[in-house]
């Protein structure tokens, strides 16, 4: 294999491709890019073995020749390496050229820089299934960065529950729901969809994160879901993710249907006294008390070492008796942020059950918070 | 003590002091703030025993007053957690009130926000020396940073010879020489200052650094060096630092005064080639190798297991017989950066013998890299 290629674009495709390259893979094998040349252009795979990514440079972009002077073939190269001497250099062309195998020779233009690396026949390669099969949906680009900016940070960071990193998508009846949970928390949201597309995924949340940061400046995304695998399709980049096995536990009773107590407030009001609040629970792990009666809004945190903080909301509206109730600083910021909006509405069922954050305006979106018992 | 307090110059004091707050002090007393209302303004203080940086809020700037309401006197109060406070606040004043010098209120203009935190007696606070006494020198601001910036980075990071952590600074004649080494490089600035101003003096590097930082935006500062500390004047702030005990190692003679080998380059070339090659240089620890002849400069690197490169300098000029050195890259980078200067001239000895990187039309900077031996 060899080829000389515009600088630019082979970085866009090494680029894109690393996000699926682990810095601490115990397959040494994956520490590689694999470069295929074929007619079609130059393929960049990278993988991890939960995520893999296959980026296409083409030879010609409108009338502009990418990659000239080539030789099709295969190599597997080591990913890192490649990514920093391509980002380090500072010509127009770079060339890359195979020796039999084992060795790549990568030059730039005026010849002033010239490597050699060793690398790896293709064959020891993982086998990946890149291939679209399955149920098929496309989203917009808005339409997915929202449906994961609003629901993925409630999935779980650990691996004990593994069905719990999920995020949950369903389809049916023209509606798509996305469902994340780490069991204390959970966010929901609903997107309308084709009828007739129907499909049930639990998706690594970390993976529809990644998915979402590599469709940056993108007009859409098709999905393609199978039994073990979502197929995503960005331009001509693929990238495939293992689905998480198992049953998503059943959070469709989950959001109250009757709620006693319903506070209105501003968004930014309440975020802001809830940050101070938490500056004095250190010794609580981020829990702040709320107090609410018609009279007064009241965060409240302590510490038996430090102090004591109290934090008055001016501006609200609250429909029920005096509640008091306990929650994690953090989870619910993270709620009211992700409504992105500028008026939220707490409904509670009472002091001990899972409460709602929601926005009035918008019921494409819910998430809830269960309180925590304090003595 | 009590005081109404203008947040945003609150803040600014809180900040500068906080320089001086280790996040990791074994005395839990200096995890605290020394607030001090006197008859001249509010004091903050702050410090870890190695720095100590005190600061002064002023009752008024020009017409307008920044503390009213107030009621002399003193306390300690956790660093951390006052500025993360006052930091987070958005009214435009602050009301501190210490109760019983136990615990001090701490409330927003709106009342919204209410914190008490538990405080302690400015008797447990150590006594610091933060009078000025000695020598006194003063250097502009742009001095100052020329100075800190083209020297401590040579200096060690390691506590094995305290001494080599220190940034030597000799005044003497008109001029004052500063000079840092790890013991395996140098770099020496020398300044013109007043006649008569006469000391020697090891600052620790890093707190030299810490001052320049605290000099941004200002015009310049006044040191005053007596036998164990240096005392800093930046306005209204003072910063303490501690000397460094011992004799500083004899650096007069490691310049050398002959030269056999001359290479002049462009600076940013000689940069990007060693950057680029030591992306090879895996296996050796940042040592990079730059092959010397009248045809052709070479720098490469190379890895027994990944590859090899080697980078060609184009535009240069060179005088001596051929000369093949090895060094540590990042020094060369380190000391090419420090000029400043469009071209850069490295004069050499002999393959085994320390090396000059110099600035040809500057003669008040001088750099030394001692090469590695390699085999």
């Amino acid at each position: 294999m060899r080829f000389t290629i515009k600088r630019e674009e082979f970085l866009k495709g090494l680029n894109i491709a690393s996000r699926a390259i682990s810095s601490k893979n115990a397959k040494a094998v994956l520490e590689n890019f694999k470069l295929e040349l074929n007619e079609k252009g130059l393929f960049i795979t990278g993988t991890d073995e939960n995520i893999s990514i296959k980026t296409q440079v083409p030879y010609k972009l409108g009338e502009e020749d990418i990659i000239r002077n080539y030789k099709e073939g295969s190599v597997l190269i080591k990913a890192r390496l490649l990514v920093e001497m391509i980002r380090k250099m500072d010509t127009e062309e770079i060339t890359l050229d195979v020796i039999d195998s084992t060795i790549a020779t990568i030059s730039n233009s005026n010849n002033r820089s010239e490597y050699s690396l060793n690398c790896v026949k293709v064959d020891e390669y993982p086998d990946l299934d890149l291939d679209a099969n399955g149920t098929e949906l496309t989203l917009s680009r808005a339409d997915f960065d929202i449906l994961v900016s609003q629901t993925t940070f409630a999935a779980s960071l650990k691996e004990q529950r593994p069905i719990l990193t999920a995020l949950n998508l369903e389809a049916s009846n023209g509606t798509l729901t996305a469902t994340a949970t780490d069991s204390a928390r959970m966010a929901r949201k609903t997107l309308s969809i084709p009828l007739g597309v129907e499909f049930v995924a639990n998706v690594p949340a970390k993976m529809m994160n990644e998915v979402n940061h590599l469709l940056e400046g993108r007009e859409s995304v098709t999905i393609a879901f199978s039994d073990k695998k979502a197929l995503f399709t960005i331009g001509t980049t693929v990238v495939a993710t293992r689905l998480i096995a198992g049953d998503y536990p059943n959070t469709k009773n989950i959001v109250p249907k009757v709620t006693n107590y319903l506070l209105e407030v501003n968004a930014n009001d309440l975020m802001k006294a809830i940050e101070r609040a938490n500056i004095l629970s250190i010794d609580r792990e981020n829990i702040v008390d709320l107090s609410m009666s018609e009279d007064s809004i009241e965060i409240s945190a302590k510490s038996s070492q430090v102090g004591s903080a109290v934090e008055r909301i001016d501006v609200f509206k609250y429909v029920g008796q005096n509640l008091h109730i306990s929650f994690n600083s953090g989870f619910v910021i993270e709620a009211v942020k992700a409504l992105g909006s500028a008026d939220v509405t707490l409904a509670f069922v009472g002091e001990m059950k899972p409460f709602v954050v929601e926005n009035a305006s918008d019921d494409s979106i819910v998430q809830i918070v269960t309180p925590i018992r304090t003595y």
